[in-house]
């Protein structure tokens, strides 16, 4: 199967365990030379944007119409899965090789930078929705793998997303006093790691207890470091996700600094529609669920584009972020069949 | 005043904040090459042993008689204070000097990486008594500040050290599922980090109820270390003291892996004595402390060596392992008076 041929491709590039194709990386940048060889190969004009965003296009019949967009992220966490961003954009190609011309100008996007492991995510499809010089598409399809476990519980190979919540990143200092590991009686210690330590649990605790919330620590940097030293002090990222602003705020009321806060989206009519009916259409189950993970589709989505977002089924527990990520070959056939229906629809008429 | 002159220089070593004299590191061969030539200056006569230990040696008047020794370390942790271990060897070399020649060989030694931030601590004290060659000294005093906030609250310059608490080492490793921190639900996580957050606090809490007992986490690793990915593995160190061994396992029982432990010593009653019976002679009270870190004299007396602890008071409320540490020009004058007629009575007799 193609698709997933070529997802080893990308899989292969740079060092294991994993796939480590970091926003920045020279890793990154290998796999837009890979996807732009293959929409080359598939005959599509491709084209590189300022931000660095990779895209191929298949002109449509009508040049005075609008685009119709799919693709998704080539970059990864480090040691991250085989799937996660990939899918979208290989699957994407796949769909619109086979759509073939349509009315509209099919492109597939790849944008950069999407994990955003130094910073804030989603950095080559917020690059361009900052910087618009063309007209809007009228619609953006993201393919892409749930990275949880409720399609798998479900039973169904694909979901309709109905939005994208709220989300809080930050990264907090926690001040405390070196001293002698060894005489600096207890009661006497200002341990800037204790302090944080107090804080990963509560941040835990309050997320679990607010219905649909999650927070992770998933960086926490101890200084001076030292066996023998009691730390003074201690730098800790937070992200905290909620399916609207109250509950993300309801968390967010145990995190002693500022954040930067993203809004909830939710998913335009039209695309989600079309996705929707090509479910029905091949047979499948129509579940709908909320993405708990940030996504270009949730950027071009606040950005005023038409978006929708198709989730496939993750295996292993819905894990992700980590080279346990699975997905099965048979969903990601569904997968190409309901972005070649939905897009053939979405490029076809005005 | 040349002991605060010479604490100085060595403190100047490296780059700042506060002391970087890292054992091992050129800073500490460069503190070591800077005594040395003060040792020579002094007319002593100056030898390395194998483990790179510094000895600046004044004959005594009778070669049969085994040696007396004083001295401490010059390395340092990351940003560490200005007094911690230099003093003993500075206030010993101005001691020895001002002292002359004795019955006995009068012996200055700097052991090297006594902090043993990366591991063990007390690495040159404990090459050389693994490695005796020569007869052991008849006698060793180390001069060191308190690092902690006892004689300040006593009011006292001085104390006779009793022995050295117990201790504990060691390293653990908390694994966990990696996962992506915006889809695995609170109750589906495996997070390293929050298994380590419980350890540090339960650690922290099970020490400060047992007497006298003090434990630390210095260092915390996180993997893989990004924003947006659950922790999956998590590197702690865990250092932890107590006044004897039953104190010491009762803390190590939430300790739930594999310790490096040293037992307890205790000084040696005549170089002991002959403390106690200057401060008695200098008119000063005479305070008699456990020491809650190790010390090179811990090793040497655990290795046999007749051996006597004089501690300094440590003012800011005991910090050390900081550039905060402090100790007055007064006390280290007080600790120069102490050890001139302690060595004197050591080395004046058979």
């Amino acid at each position: 199967m193609r698709v997933l041929d070529r997802l080893d491709e990308l899989y292969a590039i740079g060092a294991g365990p994993g796939a480590n194709r970091l926003g920045g990386s020279v890793e990154e940048d290998e796999a837009h030379d890979l996807v732009a060889g293959w929409m080359r190969e598939a005959g599509l004009q491709v084209d590189v944007d300022p931000a660095g965003n990779l895209f191929g296009r298949l002109a449509g019949r009508r040049a005075d119409l609008t685009e119709v967009w799919t693709g998704s992220h080539l970059d990864s966490v480090p040691a991250g899965g085989r799937f996660d961003g990939a899918l979208g954009v290989v699957a994407g190609l796949e769909a619109v090789e086979r759509i073939g011309q349509q009315e509209r100008t099919l492109a597939v996007a790849a944008f950069r930078d999407e994990e955003g492991c130094r910073g804030q995510g989603c950095v080559g499809s917020r690059a361009l929705c900052e910087g618009w010089l063309d007209p809007k598409p009228a619609a953006f399809v993201e393919a892409h793998v749930e990275q949880g476990p409720r399609l798998e519980q479900a039973g169904a190979p694909l979901a309709v997303v109905t939005g994208i919540v709220a989300t809080a990143r930050g990264e907090l200092v926690f001040e405390g006093e070196p001293g002698h590991a060894g005489t600096t009686p207890m009661a006497d210690r200002h341990d800037a790691l204790a302090a944080a330590a107090e804080f990963v649990l509560a941040l835990r605790d309050t997320a679990g207890a607010v219905d649909g919330a999650v927070a992770t620590v998933g960086r926490l940097e101890v200084e001076p470091g030292a066996t023998n030293v009691i730390p003074s002090r201690v730098v800790v990222s937070v992200d905290v996700r909620a399916p609207d602003s109250e509950r993300l705020e309801a968390v967010l009321a145990v995190v002693p600094g500022e954040t930067r806060r993203a809004e909830a989206v939710t998913m335009a009519p039209a695309p989600t529609d079309a996705l929707r009916g090509e479910l029905s259409r091949l047979g499948l189950q129509v579940v709908e669920l909320p993405s708990g993970a940030g996504h270009d589709a949730g950027v071009l989505a606040a950005a005023g584009v038409p978006t929708a977002m198709l989730f496939v089924r993750s295996l292993n527990g819905g894990v992700s972020h980590s080279p346990e990520e699975e997905t099965s070959a048979e969903d990601i056939a569904w997968c190409v069949e309901a972005l070649d229906g939905a897009l053939t629809t979405l490029a076809s008429v005005e």
